[in-house]
């Protein structure tokens, strides 16, 4: 038996999110029946990140064990000729067998985008936040500082999350203007449910002046969910990589 | 009774085309439907350029009548609300009652996609061709500038199609290299069935080296569709402006 791990892209538009789900369609059941396709096994997929309905990645990291004898490095154009178009593998290996994608992540980098324009907004309706309001991304920027650092982040978590720890180290939260699009990268050694999503929310609050970049500090120190801004729409979320 | 022009953007992937079909889903089906759920009339629709299944439009230009008391400037936000999300008009205004969008226009601008790297391919499924192989851009370049002019391009125009003549302008013909994208921009007073796409089809050959670019010379005199290149696949076109 061998453990393979591999490297995922999915546009998440059609499904609901990676974890299986009885009676909906998400990447995990298209995965694992691609698999059993392919090799006739039931196999077990382990992802790094389990991303929500309409969220993208571009570098998912998944493992699973099987008895095929199909290559390492053969795995992932074997298995994409079993998956549909909007789900593609991008490189195999094969890994340690006690290697876990989740829980041996040294971080995780989101993008989240914005298009900032009217014309051609319908082509990015699965693929971005459209919003053309006027932002002050300079103040944008300054509470993206802010907010790198360790600190306890359940005020940009998802109320109702039961967690152990609300702590996170936040490595790096860069704004960058690319026009039309706003694009916010994030790494971090982990991520609380809707985190990001929450801290797109208050950024957009705070370019549009609703409040300083500043109280970003407040907002973290109030370790309480209705101080932040409200949770940005999934279609703008792509997990980028996966660092080991 | 007034004519109203609306300049209409929509990602045609979901569409078998511009043009009302029975039994199918069409761009025209979509905006009459708008129109009557809006002012209860039945609109005739005539547009600028009737694009294939899979093509889409940034600047499709459509005409219709109307008895509604709309003002001309505020139809677009009125018959939005109407339409899917993948269908959006963009500007509206009152024109004469003699403009007709295909007729009247000068010259139309179209675009076609190509995506030329592996990474992020899944999102551009539906929005480009994707072609990763080695291609002599300079070649390619060259052709493009000998398909400027006027020329019998019946070698280009998909066989069976019935026309008067299979002269036409090309007024422009550039290929664009904005690394992952190659982008072929092309402007004429009118198009030829399939005549871009075996226009991209052929510039590919040229390419991959398959025959040099003066070749276009031979197979604009051969008029003879059988000696230029296969015909590109529709989702890499759209339909960007019309010139009047």
């Amino acid at each position: 038996m061998a453990r393979i791990r591999m490297t995922v892209e999915y546009d998440g538009s059609r499904y609901h999110g990676f974890q299986i789900q009885h009676n909906a369609n998400t990447i995990q059941a298209e995965l694992e029946n691609g698999i059993k396709r392919l090799t006739g096994e039931e196999a077990s997929i382990i992802c790094a990140g389990r991303t929500d309905s309409g969220v993208h990645a571009l570098g998912q990291v998944i493992a699973f064990d099987t008895h095929s004898s199909i290559p390492e490095d053969k795995w992932h154009f074997a298995l994409n000729s079993f998956l549909p178009a909007d789900i593609q593998i991008i490189e195999s290996s094969e890994c340690s067998p006690f290697f876990n994608p989740r829980y041996d992540a040294l971080s995780k980098t989101y993008h989240y985008i914005i298009y900032r324009q009217n014309k051609g907004s319908i082509f990015y309706r699965n693929y971005a936040l459209h919003n053309t309001d006027s932002l002050n991304i300079v103040a944008m920027q300054t509470a993206c500082k802010l907010l790198e650092g360790r600190h306890n982040f359940k005020s940009f978590c998802a109320s109702g999350s039961s967690v152990k720890t609300f702590e996170r180290s936040v490595f790096r939260c860069n704004l960058i203007e690319e026009k039309p699009f706003l694009r916010l990268e994030i790494q971090a050694d982990g991520f609380l449910y809707n985190m990001i999503r929450i801290i797109m929310g208050t950024l957009l609050e705070i370019g549009r002046g609703s409040y300083c970049p500043e109280t970003i500090k407040e907002i973290i120190a109030a370790q309480d969910r209705s101080r932040a801004g409200p949770t940005a729409p999934p279609q703008g979320l792509y997990l980028m990589a996966v660092e080991y």
